[in-house]
């Protein structure tokens, strides 16, 4: 039962994937949660007598909350499946710059927290109130050198996005972003600033390069900003046991994985033995509530000796399946492909 | 942020309830739930290599799992609710034998494990097989020297009975039963045998100390074994913010608690401030789901200063409602009265 060490890419900025064995669990331990930064984590933690959170930009009076009174306004609560929008970069056949994720980069967690929109509606907005930029303290090492903000439409803004100060029933770790971070549900990872200290409400999209020249889907040779930004997480499915390569017996053999759509439900995960031609449904085992994956299991009796490869396809309720191979791209974000996501097993 | 010390009732068997602020977050993390014992934790944490699971008694064939067996088993993962069934002990009005527990008896928790009944339809049932008896390696220490063993009936053992292995998506803590316990879902805990080590299939409920004598609920005088047997968690809400006796600001004040019963869903929360005469329905912010409790909240505007008295009433779908006083009994069981869980605070 002892834990395997999660799988460091980089050490500074720290990008750490945990174990596929870490992924079988619905609730995913804070220890276990995927590291993704852009910048060093803070060495001190953010002293909580002067942390403020200031809401700022397109809003009728600018506020500045201190951490008691945000734990004094309504908390909620609830368990969302956050994904770097580059897990399964390196399954893609084509190989994409960044950092090699296979399949560890998401983690479903039990959030606590404020609703973004009880704060933006004690700030009051108004007609120029379009897009909320979210700043951290986290500073950008390397390349970029520059700060890493986003911004969100006011919608999203408005209807379901958390101000996160609670992870798994504890205060946030300082390195997921203590005291507090956004958490747009149902969306990537890179839309969740760490380290939260400022809100900027905006008549249009922040403009930078975490904005315009990142977490875009484009092509090589395309310009960065013509691509789709990196939003809501893509329907997918990933299988935790058996494990890439592992040998199982001739028989029963339990096949368990998670599904996830983002903001819309999972309505059926598939597994197929025969490169797709044929599929077979899973059962779901865990609780199956909006925004958190849902853990699902298949018996499949393997008859004969040999390789094997198994396929996983799940469909959300809207009828969104995952592509048979992952739509390559030149950052290679949100690899959902059931092909890149195969397991080959050895049965004997 | 600092965690507040747990309120140690007695070390040597350990009881101890977290601090209230503890019960604010929908999850219980498992440094804070509450530790009832009735014999020492075992000092060496079990080598899970030695240890077995015996299925054994009125079923067709004994069997023994090894830890391995069991995670190969399909994984089901549970957000349950366990109460104390002495948990509001000290708060009825006439005092009781036992530790005097507050409110902090209870807490939610995610078991990962996996279903009692896909090991009993393993070993296989027959007509003889009527209750299901629990043996852990916790050996009671004081008064009865006996071990704990407690039985519950074939179809709550087949239809919503969790063997777990892991809590939070951690293993299950040495302190709350690792390798294994029992969890019958929506019942209260002395159902939920640690230290899990043999299962006993039986014809008849089996007697003991802590089956006839202890846990039941029967009055002052009476022959305890004439008493209920206590099993499924009555309706019941606690209020986790303001605490007794809070100084508040005269203004919106919130109040915060959980609502939970057993293997019912809750329907209704509401809030009194006048003894009862009014109600005002609180509104629920956390996810909802069975066996777990509910977080909700209602925004109060205290108007005039003074000490206050604040209620809260729980209904569950059936129409269960908690009754105004505790219903007391020998051994200070279930309390779940509103009055007993009355907060007082006082608006300057």
């Amino acid at each position: 039962m002892d834990a395997k060490q999660k799988r460091v890419m980089t050490q500074n900025p720290l990008n750490a994937e945990p174990p596929i064995e870490d992924l079988r669990s619905w609730i995913t331990p804070n220890r276990s949660f995927f590291n993704r930064n852009q910048g060093a984590i803070p060495e001190d933690m953010i002293d909580i007598n002067e942390w403020r959170l200031t809401v700022t930009g397109e809003v009728n009076k600018q506020l500045d909350f201190t951490f008691p009174e945000l734990l004094e306004m309504p908390k909620v609560t609830v368990i969302n499946t956050l994904e770097c929008s580059g897990n399964g970069r390196s399954l893609f056949k084509e190989k994409a710059p960044g950092n090699p994720w296979t399949i560890g980069g998401v983690g479903n967690v039990v959030w606590g927290g404020v609703w973004l929109k009880d704060i933006l509606m004690m700030a009051g907005l108004n007609s120029h109130s379009r897009h909320v930029a979210f700043e951290g303290f986290g500073k950008p090492v390397g390349g970029s050198g520059v700060d890493f903000i986003r911004s969100i439409p006011i919608e999203k803004a408005l209807q379901s996005t958390l101000l996160a100060y609670e992870m798994n029933g504890e205060p946030l770790p300082n390195e997921h972003g203590y005291p507090m971070r956004a958490i747009p549900l149902g969306w990537y990872g890179a839309n969740s600033v760490k380290w939260l200290c400022k809100i900027v409400v905006m008549d249009k999209p922040y403009e930078g390069y975490f904005m315009d020249k990142a977490y875009r889907i484009f092509q090589k040779g395309q310009d960065p900003k013509t691509g789709e930004v990196v939003k809501d997480i893509k329907v997918k499915s990933i299988i935790t046991k058996p494990l890439m390569n592992e040998t199982v017996q001739k028989g029963n053999v339990l096949i368990l994985g998670m599904a996830y759509a983002g903001e819309n439900d999972i309505s059926k995960v598939e597994i197929s033995f025969d490169d797709g031609k044929s599929w077979h449904e899973a059962e779901f085992i865990s609780p199956k509530i909006q925004y958190a994956w849902v853990q699902w299991r298949y018996l499949w009796t393997a008859n004969s000796e040999g390789q094997i490869k198994i396929l996983s396809r799940a469909t959300d309720v809207l009828g969104n399946v995952q592509p048979f191979e992952g739509n390559y791209n030149a950052h290679g974000y949100c690899n959902n492909g059931i092909l890149d996501h195969a397991v080959t097993v050895h049965v004997r």
